[in-house]
């Protein structure tokens, strides 16, 4: 053993889940998973090393920049995972024909990435990965922004908490082919420069796009118009084919029809960072002004299975970070006190009275009660009231050996420190009118 | 794009978890959950990378080999956690005067091993941990027993399909120091080979023991003697204390008291490998003949905190690995079947049918209850059965054009083919009446 003491830091952008902080970690999940599963969702599972390949065949080389990326003790270079969707789309292409279709699956994995930490952003995160593999029509669209929204709506947001915006690849690339006339190249470079339009100025983005238009300030206006259509008017840009007109429209109707127009809009501007995307497209951001930021986002992929397979599925998902939606929830003050411990505690006095309260505290247990207990036999009664109270305790039984002899128990309220007596025949009855 | 198609097969020594070896996880993982819960124990996490020097303090250089220890870019040491235990003792002193005593916590981690991957040994596993930290006495190890016990009787074990041992490092100690008269570094040696006295033969133990035994064969005999010791005539080995002999009465006779001498056992031969151990150690074995083996265990330590503070406090916990669970359930015949799907699916027929069956599945998932719809409107009704089928479901809502206009809708149970036709306002009363 070292002589230094060690220092008790986590490792950098990370975080330590003391009991608290789990509470609330695990309160999210179950929210999630209570959603996505009464869609008929399944959840999986995979490890948290990967080959180093998958990542590499998915993103290119430049991804080992962010990777946590190694060679084992055998050579094989392997990395903790960056994201789900490459182990998901291995998984899945290991059993393409066998798993029942469409595949409903969702997953809530931790995640690494080698970033330098800031605000919403850390080098280990979870993430809820939910993902519909094998029907190519808006209806599976329809279901995962539904999905998206429910969420949300399940943690006790309102419909104006956040807004859903959606479009399609297929029309951002029409516009860009058919209405700008761009070669292949610079339909790229345009796309790129309009996902990090956001970041930039106004004029950074005019200097650098304008050298990539045919027709300089005529395609600038034409595309400022495209961009800023609405799904009433985006018919009037030409170039767009009907086919496509008609796939978002039936979509924003669907929309309608389920009553989510208050908080999902078409908006041809999102174009979605990842290159895999290859169809419907959405994004999801808060309404509140001191966090008006991208919360989480998706879309339709149709090449993921391929990097394992010659079989094709098309796939559509997204993935919501936890870090993301605590900020979410918090700016909105949707998350409940866990500072209450449900349960009893049940503190025994004297000696003689410890095997009677390990009786009593296995037949509340036994009834799916929480109950704690006191360890040392020889505490004194305020003691004992604080070793309950620092633990947030409400409710607390007492056995002193008074109500031992006479079959009783003291129930207490700490929050009142009202106090009553009854049988010990009485215990659960009396719990479980507490709803504890 | 890579061309040519990667791999589908796993790291090696990991797991895929389908979606039907995912239920069985997060129900082994939700048993052991509400057992720990309601002795009123707190869940925490950590990250799963720590710094190298955490291992290497704990465990010695050594440690290295067996760890997934690298680099990360900015050149710190870092290694992927292999046990909880470090992470627990970091974050406990990180708060030790902060927290409320005493602290029982418990964490159910994935931890990885650079090992040949084998029967019941894989490179990443996850391991319920359990630990209570501030009470040096017998009643904590009592509750620790006891929690070991109950998270087998959860999972519907009997008293008779495992055996608890335990013994004190203590009266091993007193022994080999008092009774043998050995100097420290062969009642080292003569510990670690009592650890490994099972896995290899008696011929071979003999030959190596006997060199480091003052009185050689004597001293064997006596050794032989004290290692079938029971708890009745442990007493009559010499060089024992009186106050060490009466802790472990006393803890004995309070596990008469708690009923559980059916399944807990006296046994001074049980070491436990890790070298932290300071008291009170025990180990969980398998009883059926085919798979006679250590299932887990656990102990007192007392100087793990101290790696990062100058403060002391006491611990005891255990530790229990998910895959000797699994076969532990296996061989007992314990799992479950999930194979039939939970809910409802609600098969649609015919386009005009899809948004009435959209709202449908809204209010069943509003009431709690699961419910999974088909995305195609062109689908059969053969294929729709289908769909249902490979995915398990038992039952099944029918909603055809017919049904719709008469406001019907018609529950098929897919276990028997019978069929019955019911107004739409009936259905949330007839699916909760089949405890979906």
């Amino acid at each position: 053993m070292s002589q230094t003491l060690l220092s008790t830091a986590n490792y950098k952008g990370t975080r330590d889940f003391y009991p608290e902080d789990m509470k609330i970690r695990n309160w999210m999940f179950s929210v999630m998973r209570s959603v996505v599963q009464r869609f008929g969702y399944l959840e999986y599972d995979g490890p948290i090393l990967e080959y180093f390949e998958l990542y590499k065949a998915k993103s290119g080389e430049e991804i080992e920049k962010q990777l946590y990326n190694f060679y084992d003790k055998g050579n094989r270079h392997v990395a903790i995972r960056p994201e789900m969707t490459p182990t998901l789309a291995r998984m899945v292409a290991a059993k393409l024909r066998e798993l029942p279709k469409p595949i409903r699956w969702f997953s809530i994995p931790n995640l690494w990435r080698y970033e330098a930490p800031g605000h919403g952003r850390l080098r280990e995160h979870w993430q809820l990965n939910v993902d519909l593999f094998g029907i190519n029509a808006w209806t599976a669209e329809l279901e995962i922004i539904q999905i998206a929204c429910e969420i949300l709506f399940a943690f006790g947001a309102s419909p104006e908490d956040f807004r859903v915006t959606f479009s399609s690849r297929k029309i951002l690339n029409q516009f860009l082919k058919n209405s700008l006339n761009l070669n292949q190249k610079n339909e790229h470079d345009v796309a790129k420069l309009l996902d990090k339009k956001n970041k930039i100025s106004k004029e950074e983005f005019e200097t650098q796009i304008i050298p990539l238009l045919p027709n300089k300030q005529k395609d600038l206006d034409l595309l400022y118009k495209f961009l800023s259509s609405s799904i009433n008017n985006i018919s009037d840009i030409h170039g767009i084919t009907k086919e496509v007109l008609e796939e978002v429209q039936t979509f924003y109707k669907a929309i309608q029809s389920l009553g989510l127009d208050r908080t999902v809009f078409f908006d041809p501007s999102i174009i979605r960072g990842f290159d895999y995307y290859t169809g419907f497209i959405f994004e999801i951001f808060d309404t509140n002004p001191i966090n008006k930021r991208s919360l989480y986002g998706g879309g339709r992929y149709d090449n993921l299975v391929g990097l394992f397979s010659n079989e094709q599925i098309s796939g559509i998902g997204f993935g919501l970070g936890d870090v993301t939606l605590l900020n979410f929830l918090q700016t909105h003050k949707l998350i409940p006190s866990f500072q209450s411990q449900k349960g009893v505690f049940l503190g025994f006095l004297g000696e003689s009275t410890y095997f009677p309260a390990l009786s009593i505290a296995s037949q509340i247990r036994q009834a799916g009660i929480l109950c704690e207990t006191n360890l040392e036999s020889n505490l004194k009664f305020g003691k004992l009231i604080q070793q309950a109270e620092r633990k947030n305790y409400r409710y607390m039984l007492i056995l002193g050996e008074n109500e031992m002899q006479n079959k009783k128990v003291i129930l207490k309220d700490l929050s009142n420190g009202t106090q009553t007596e009854f049988h010990q025949n009485e215990i659960i009855e009396k719990l479980k009118s507490l709803e504890l």
